[in-house]
C-alpha cells in the first residue's frame, strides 16, 4: 500500500478529496492519503503531493520518500530546500492557457451581452446588444495567453485590436505597436483585456492617461497582473467607465477593506483566470506516482541544481 | 429630400436613433425621419421603416410611397394587407445565428465559469472552476442554430453531446438520436442547451420525467421555443438543478407575476439571444431606400401574390 501525504492548506485539500482518490484509481494505484496536519511517521510516507501554499519546509525525516510533487508551477520556495534529498516535479498542465482563454471569453461575453442587467431585471425589456462584429476588442499583450484569447475572440466575431512590443501576426487579428499604437488601439475599443507582461516598461501601463484614451462606458478586464494598473487612477477614471473586472490585483489577496470589492463598477475574481485546475493536476499526480511505482522515470522533475548554487534563501535577505 | 416614416414602437424608435442616421449618411442619402406617432402629410412620404409592433395598418394616404421596409424577418401581419400597394421587403440579416452562438456561449461560459458567485463576492475565494474539457454539455436540436452553437463550443474546448431527429456530423461533436439517446445526453451533461424546433413531438419535451434525468446541479439553458419546456415540472425540479437560463416563453412578455421572474435560480432574457440587431437592420434598411432612391431593384421584396391569394385576414376569424 503506498502512502502519499498531502501538504496543502485545507482549501485545496477539500478541492481535491474525490479527484485524487479517482486519478489514482484511473491509473490503477492503490494508496492511502493522509492529510498533511495528521500526525504521521515521516519514515512510512513514500510521496508528498505539496502545494507551496502549506506550511510544510523540514523533510528530513522522511527517509523512504520517492519524491515530492509540486501542485504548482512555480517551484521558487522549495526547489533550494536542503533537507529535501528526493526527487522533486513541478506541475506542468496544458489548462493554463485554456482557463485563461475561457475566463477572457466568458467575461468579454458577459459584458458584451449585458449579463450582469439580466441578472438584476425583474421586467421584459427586450434590448438585445449589438452583434459580436459591432463590438470591438482591444488585447494588451499577445504572448502565449493573449495570442489565444486574441483568436478566440476573432473566432467568435469580435474585431479585435492586439497591441504589443513588436508586430504579430494572428489571423483576424490587427496588430499595433509603440505609444500610438497604444493609444489607438484605447480609443477605439470598447472592451480591453491586460495580458502584457509585467516588466519595467508596463508598471502602471494603466494609468490616468491611458486610462482617459478609453471610450465612456468601455469595460477594463485585467487577468494579466495586477501592477499593470494604477489603481487609484482606475478608481478615478470609473465613473465615465463602464467596469473593470479584476483577477489579477498588487496585492493579493486582495485585502478585505479594498474599494474595489465594494464597487459597484468593480468585479473581483480571485485570481482564478489562468491557475492549475485540480481535474488535471491530479492526473498529473497520479501519472507520477504510477511512473514511479513502476520504476519508470518521472515526468517534470525540477534541475535543482542552479537552485542548489544560489545562496540559500536566508542569506539573500542580508 | 427623402422623408422617411418611422413607424415603431418608441422603444423600437429610441434603439435606431443614432444607427439609422448614421446608417443613411454612410450611404450618401440625405433624409428627414419622421417618428410614427408624429401628424403628417402622408402624400409626402417617400419610405415607411415599420415595425410589425406598431399601430399602422392603413397605408391608403400614401401615394408617393416608394416602399415599405419591414424592420422583421416575419411579415405575416402586413403582406396581405390590401391597402398598401408599394413594395414590401423583409428583413434578412446574417446575424441572426450569430446573435444565438453568442448568448448561448456567454450563458455557458457564465455557468461553467461561476460568474454569478462573483459578481456577489466579497472575500477572496480562490476556488478556480474546472477547464471547458471537463464540462460537459448537451445540445438538443443540430439545426443551423443548435449545429453552429454546438461547433463554437467544442472549439472552445467543451465536449459536446447533440440530440437530433437523424443523427449529425460537426466534428467534435458527439451525435445522439431517439428517446435513448436523449436520455443519455441529459444524464452526461452539466450544461442543456434546448434549440430543437417546436413540433407536436417536442411540445414539453423538457417534462418531469426528461428533467429528472438531468443531473443535480446541472444548467438547463433554453433559447429555442418556450414550450420545449413543461414550466411546472421545471419549477418542481428546480431545487435539485443549478439553474436555468430561459430567454424562451410560452406567453410574451412574460407575465410580470410569473414565478420565472423572482426565482433565485431562473435568469430571464427578454427573447433577445436571436434578433434583428438595429446595427445590423438600420444597414440594410438604409441600403434599400439608397437603392430604391437611385433606381435599383430593392433586395429582399416579399412575394405577396401568396398573400393575396388568400382570404382577408377579417374573415379567417369566422
Amino acid at each position: 500500500m503506498t502512502r502519499i501525504l498531502f501538504a496543502a492548506p485545507e482549501r485545496t485539500q477539500a478541492a481535491y478529496r474525490d479527484l485524487l482518490p479517482d486519478a489514482l484509481r484511473a491509473v490503477g494505484v492503490t494508496a492511502t492519503i493522509l492529510p498533511g496536519a495528521v500526525e504521521h511517521d515521516p519514515a512510512e510516507i513514500d510521496w508528498i503531493i505539496y502545494a507551496p501554499s502549506s506550511e510544510m519546509s523540514d523533510f528530513s525525516g522522511y527517509t523512504r520518500l520517492k519524491g515530492v510533487l509540486c501542485l504548482w508551477a512555480g517551484v521558487e520556495g522549495i526547489e533550494g530546500n536542503r533537507t529535501l534529498a528526493a526527487p522533486l516535479t513541478r506541475m506542468v498542465e496544458p489548462g493554463l492557457t485554456h482557463g485563461m482563454v475561457e475566463w477572457v471569453t466568458g467575461h468579454v461575453l458577459r459584458h458584451h451581452l449585458g449579463i450582469d442587467a439580466h441578472l438584476a431585471a425583474t421586467a421584459w425589456e427586450p434590448v438585445a446588444p449589438p452583434l459580436a462584429r459591432d463590438r470591438p476588442v482591444a488585447i494588451l499583450g499577445l504572448g502565449e495567453l493573449g495570442g489565444a484569447c486574441a483568436t478566440a475572440l476573432a473566432a467568435l466575431g469580435f474585431p479585435v485590436t492586439g497591441w504589443s512590443r513588436s508586430p504579430k501576426s494572428l489571423p483576424g487579428v490587427r496588430s499595433l505597436t509603440g505609444r500610438d499604437g497604444l493609444r489607438t488601439a484605447l480609443t477605439k475599443a470598447e472592451i480591453v483585456v491586460l495580458l502584457t507582461p509585467l516588466t519595467a516598461e508596463t508598471e502602471g501601463l494603466m494609468d490616468a492617461r491611458a486610462l482617459g484614451w478609453m471610450r465612456d462606458g468601455a469595460i477594463l478586464l485585467n487577468p494579466g497582473r495586477g501592477a499593470l494598473i494604477d489603481d487609484a487612477a482606475l478608481l478615478d477614471a470609473l465613473p465615465r467607465l463602464g467596469h473593470a473586472t479584476l483577477d489579477t490585483f498588487r496585492v493579493e489577496p486582495l485585502p478585505p477593506d479594498h474599494p474595489y470589492w465594494h464597487h459597484p463598477k468593480v468585479t473581483v475574481t480571485p485570481h482564478i483566470a489562468s491557475t492549475t485546475r485540480p481535474a488535471g493536476a491530479a492526473r498529473v499526480v497520479a501519472e507520477n506516482i504510477r511512473r514511479g511505482e513502476a520504476g519508470l522515470p518521472l515526468l517534470h522533475v525540477v534541475d535543482r541544481s542552479a537552485a542548489f548554487a544560489r545562496p540559500a534563501p536566508g542569506r539573500r535577505m542580508q
